[in-house]
């Protein structure tokens, strides 16, 4: 390790800011010493905002979201469609869906995917919890927002089944271009889908 | 603002993070959520090394480093050179210095450079501090390390011209060709510089 002009809070600070996605050693230094030259305005709102986020933020019991509150907003709100439950791998993919608008159903995290390489088998998921919203008499159809991938579409055709008994209409996300998309950057596999799925003009 | 997922919380601490060199609203966000899915592991650790920090970490009121005692680590060194004082323009750039192991010589930071457009004049920087400490009889050479831009070459002419009073030698860094760089991707004026300081092979 280099030699450093910055005591081991410092460096311990660096260290911590290092783990986070986006963050290299180098720009860690950088965040470390944009903190501590800038106490007031940032260090310490900094510090309260994520002392407030560890006392306050739990894990959604019912859709795996995470919130301040428990059960979280989305499934407190009761102006959401409690009829249709919109299945995430991640918590991100929750809120990239919440960013977009495109659905006012509540969510369910699975909080990953079946993986026989990574060793992650059903009971690592939270499928249970899903089977158990789903046989609730409002719920009508359960939409499959996984991502794309084999593990995606694995645990996808895994959750199907298991659905088989509850009385819910199983769907997933529609392939095809993406808005905005061209088609001479798209995948085979992708162009294929769109040309399958085509819609009437 | 798009709608969101998180609580106020959350959204609180994705735009101080979002203040960070490096994060971006998005990556913010995507920091965000690593922290608060990794409470014990890295938010938690964070929040203390923050907490820690905003306690202990203050300005050397000597060289204007940072460091939880004061004076600095550096300052309060016995084996360091005191006959040289090196003038840098940031903290970050002694803590660059300090990770070249270039030199033992203590350092002086003023804070930034004079600047009519952004209206930094002499009083804004620690140009006062750094005279009062050339005129101490160990002090033999201050070495002018601020970058090599206008706004830099300026504040070390105005700098010189004050240390001209005290018994100083005042230097400059060397102007030539970053070691590793190729001479092709050079702008004209470094390679100028690298003629005209050319030493003998």
């Amino acid at each position: 390790m280099p030699r450093s002009a910055a005591g081991p809070e410092i460096e311990r600070l660096i260290q911590l800011l290092a783990k986070l996605p986006g963050l290299g050693p180098r720009s860690a230094r950088r965040a470390a010493l944009h903190l501590v030259t800038r106490r007031e305005r940032l260090m310490e709102p900094l510090s309260d905002a994520l002392r407030v986020a560890c006392e306050r933020v739990t894990e959604c019991p019912t859709c795996g979201n995470v919130d301040t509150q428990s059960p979280c907003a989305i499934c407190r709100d009761p102006g959401r469609d409690g009829s249709v439950i919109v299945v995430v791998e991640h918590v991100s993919d929750l809120w990239a869906l919440e960013r977009s608008g495109a659905t006012d159903a509540r969510y369910h995290v699975l909080g990953g995917t079946l993986s026989a390489l990574d060793g992650r088998g059903p009971e690592d998921l939270n499928i249970a919890g899903l089977i158990e919203r789903a046989k609730a008499p409002e719920v009508r159809e359960v939409i499959l927002a996984v991502n794309a991938t084999v593990e995606g579409q694995t645990t996808a055709h895994y959750v199907t089944d298991l659905l088989a008994g509850a009385d819910v209409k199983v769907t997933r996300l529609a392939h095809g271009v993406p808005v905005g998309g061209e088609l001479d950057y798209l995948d085979d596999g992708t162009l294929a889908a769109a040309i399958r799925s085509r819609t009437t003009f």
